[in-house]
C-alpha cells in the first residue's frame, strides 16, 4: 500500500498512534479498489482525453467506462452524467442551469429547504441578488419536510425545487420521490443533492422520478477531486467554467481521469454492498446512539428511523463543541460538530438552528459519521471515553447548571 | 510504479509498444516524486483540511505546506495563492473576479488577445454577453503582441488586461513583463495565462510586476485536478462556485489536497530543473524544427526565438491535420494539430487564423510539444517518420499542387 513519503514533516509521530476515523460525512478513506484503478492514469496512460492519439484514446476509453458505469448506478444514461471537479461545483450548476432554463419561460422562483448545503444555500444567494425568489420550506424538529410543503409553496413561476436526498449533518433522509412526484405534475424540475445519500441507501434516479442530482466521489471512498451531475436529457445544462469543449460543452477543463475513475470504481463498489454496509453500519450506529443516548442532558440530531445509516448527531447541553471534538482528538477519536465546511465558523449549524434548537444547545454538537471500515470495539471505545470528557467540559462551564 | 489494473480492457495491447510522446502541451505525465508525495493523501492522511481532527490537521497542514512551496516558485505570498481544479477555472475566476472589481468603479472595458485559450475567450464572451466591452489585440505574424499596442488600447474604464504569457498552440512568449509595467502606469489589472509557460521558462510574478497568474499542475508534470490562481493582495477574489469557506470564502468544495500536493512537488521539480531542462528540451526542438523546415511547403508557426523551449508548430500545405495525427500515431508517434481542447472540432485553430493563415493551411498543422523525458533517438525518429506521412496525404489529397 502507499508510503508515506517525507512531503509533510511532522506527522510521522501520529501512524503508530490508533485513530477512531468516525468523521466519514466529511471525507472518506480511499478505497483501495479505487486506487488500484486510478493509479495507471499518473504515469502509463496520462493522456488527455481530447487528444486524438492512443494515450488520448485509454484516457478517453477510461473517461467513457466510468461514465457508463457511473450511469448505471444512478439509473441514467451515459450521456446524462457529467463530471465536475465536485459534489458542490455539480449542486451549483444544477441550480444554475435550472434556473436559466426557468428563466427563458419567464420562471424566476425556486424552492429549497432550510437545512441544505451551503453549496445549495449559497447559490441561491447569489440568485436571490439578481432577482429570483427563493422559498426556503422550514423542517420540523427532525429535519423532515413533506410532499405537502412542496405542493404549496410551487407558483406558476417556480422553476426550481432543490432538496437533499439525506442531510450531512443530522443525516435526515427526505421523501425526494413523493417530492419529485409532485414536481413532475407541476412541470418543475426537481434536483436533489445525494452527495450525503449515494452508496450509502438506495437511490435510483428512475425509480425516484428526479431530474437532477449531484454526487461527491470523496464521500463514498472515491479519491477527492471528482463530483456527478446527472441531468435528466432535456434540461439543457448552463457551463460555469467557461472554456474547452469538454463533457459537451458543458463543463471546461481537462478531466481529471484519475479521479473520475476512482469515484467510478468506488461508487460501483459502494452501491454494490450497500444493502450489507448499511446494515452493518446501521447496527453500529444503533449501539452508539443507544451508549450516547444514557448521557444526561443529551439530545438526538435528526429524525429516529428515517436517517443515513451511519449518521449519529446528538447536542449535549452546557457543552461547546470544538472543545469536545479536541478532548475526543486527543483520546484518538476523530469526529465533527457538525459539516466540515463550516468548521472554524463560530456561528451555530443553520441546521440545528433550522430544527429549532437554541443557539447554546446548537454550539454543543457532536457529529459521529461511521462507515463499513468501523468496528464495534471502536463503538464500545466512544461511548467509554464521551462520558467523562462531557462531565469535564460541564464541570468548566458556566452555562452548565450544576 | 504503477500497476494496471483491470479496469481499462482492451489497451494491454498497447503495453509493450514503443510510443513516442509529443504532446506536453496537452497534458503530461505525472512525475514520480509528484505521485509519491500524493499517494499518503488517499489512504493514510485522507482527512479533510476542514477537519479539526488529527486526520483534518494534516491535511490542512499538506495544504498550507503546498501554498508555501507554490508561493514562492510563483515569486508570491501564500495568502495569495488559491487552489482551483484547473488552470481554465484558474482563467474563469482571475477575469470574472478583475471584472467585478472594476464594475465597482464603472470600468466596463477588458484587453485581450485573439490568439488566448479558450478558457480565457469564453469567459471574456459571457462577459461581453453581459455587456463589457472586449478588445481582442490582434497579433503578428508570429503571434506577438506589442506593448504599445496594450497601451493604445487602454481607456479611462479599463478594468483588466488578459494576454497569455506563452502560447499553448504556437509557443510565442509575450513581452509580459513589459504589458505589466504599462497596466501599472494605468491602474489596470494584468493578468497573465501562465498555464503553458510555468515550469518551462523563468517566471517570476514579482519580476514581472503581474497582478493575476494562471497555472495548472498537468502541464507542468503533476496531476490533473490542480489549478492555481495567484492573486495580488488587495485585488478581490469573486467566487464562482458557491459554498463551503474553502480557500478564505473564495473557491467552494473541499479541496483536492493528492493534486495539490502533487502540483506543489511538481512545480517546485519544474522550477528547480527550469534552465536545465530548458536548455535540453530547446536543442531536441531545434533539431525537429531544423528536419521538419526540409519538408516542402512547411511553415514555422509562432516566433523563431520568443518560443518555448519545447514547442514545434508547423504547417504543411495539402495536408489535413488530423490524418496526419493518425497516421503518425499508427507509427508510434502521439502529437496534437493544435490545442487538445477544441480537437473533434472542424474550425480551424483560431491561433493559427489569427496570425494570417488562410483556412486551408491552418487545416494542415501539427504541434509537436517536447519535455525533458523526449530523447535525440525520438526527435530522430519522428524526422524520419514524418516525411513519407506527409507526402503520403499529398499525394491522396485533391488540394495540393502535383
Amino acid at each position: 500500500m502507499p508510503h508515506r513519503t517525507t512531503f509533510i514533516a511532522g506527522d510521522e509521530n501520529m501512524s503508530d498512534f490508533k485513530r477512531i476515523y468516525a468523521d466519514n460525512a466529511a471525507t472518506t478513506q480511499c478505497s483501495v479498489a479505487a486506487i488500484r484503478a486510478m493509479t495507471p492514469y499518473f504515469y502509463e496512460s496520462y493522456g488527455n482525453p481530447s487528444s486524438l492519439h492512443s494515450y488520448g484514446q485509454e484516457a478517453a476509453n477510461a473517461l467513457a467506462q466510468a461514465r457508463e458505469i457511473i450511469a448505471q448506478a444512478i439509473g441514467g444514461q451515459p450521456q446524462e452524467v457529467f463530471f465536475t471537479a465536485s459534489g458542490t461545483e455539480s449542486d451549483n450548476q444544477a441550480i444554475i442551469s435550472a434556473a436559466r432554463f426557468g428563466a427563458r419561460k419567464n420562471k424566476r422562483h425556486i424552492i429549497s429547504s432550510a437545512i441544505e448545503h451551503h453549496a445549495v444555500l449559497h447559490t441561491l444567494d447569489a440568485l436571490e441578488k439578481e432577482g429570483w425568489e427563493i422559498t426556503l420550506l422550514p423542517v420540523d424538529e427532525y429535519g423532515l419536510i413533506t410532499p405537502e410543503q412542496v405542493k404549496n409553496a410551487i407558483r406558476e413561476d417556480t422553476a426550481l425545487v432543490s432538496v437533499m436526498l439525506a442531510n450531512n449533518e443530522i443525516g435526515t433522509i427526505q421523501p425526494i420521490g413523493e417530492i419529485a412526484a409532485i414536481c413532475r405534475e407541476s412541470g418543475v424540475i426537481c434536483h436533489t443533492d445525494a452527495v450525503q445519500a449515494m452508496g450509502h441507501i438506495p437511490v435510483n434516479a428512475a425509480d425516484l422520478g428526479i431530474d437532477m442530482l449531484s454526487l461527491s466521489g470523496h464521500k463514498i471512498h472515491g479519491p477527492k477531486g471528482a463530483g456527478v451531475l446527472w441531468c435528466r436529457r432535456g434540461i439543457p445544462l448552463t457551463s460555469i467554467i467557461h472554456g474547452g469543449a469538454q463533457e459537451r460543452g458543458k463543463r471546461a477543463g481537462t478531466e481529471n481521469i484519475p479521479a473520475i475513475v476512482g469515484t467510478a470504481v468506488a461508487l460501483e463498489e459502494a452501491v454494490t454492498h450497500c444493502d450489507s454496509n448499511a446494515s452493518f453500519v446501521r447496527e453500529l450506529r444503533d449501539l452508539l446512539i443507544d451508549g450516547l443516548s444514557e448521557i444526561p442532558a443529551s439530545r438526538l440530531n435528526g429524525h429516529p428511523t428515517k436517517r443515513l445509516p451511519g449518521n449519529t448527531s446528538f447536542c449535549f447541553e452546557g457543552v461547546e463543541g470544538e472543545s469536545m471534538l479536541l478532548l475526543l482528538d486527543q483520546n484518538g477519536i476523530c469526529a465533527s460538530s457538525g459539516s466540515a465546511c463550516t468548521s472554524g465558523s463560530l456561528e451555530p449549524s443553520h441546521v440545528l438552528l433550522a430544527l429549532g434548537l437554541p443557539h447554546e444547545i446548537a454550539h454543543g454538537s457532536l457529529r459521529l459519521s461511521l462507515s463499513a471500515d468501523n468496528t464495534r470495539e471502536e463503538i464500545d471505545h466512544i461511548i467509554k471515553v464521551l462520558p467523562p470528557i462531557i462531565q469535564r467540559l460541564r464541570d468548566m462551564s458556566p452555562l452548565w447548571r450544576k
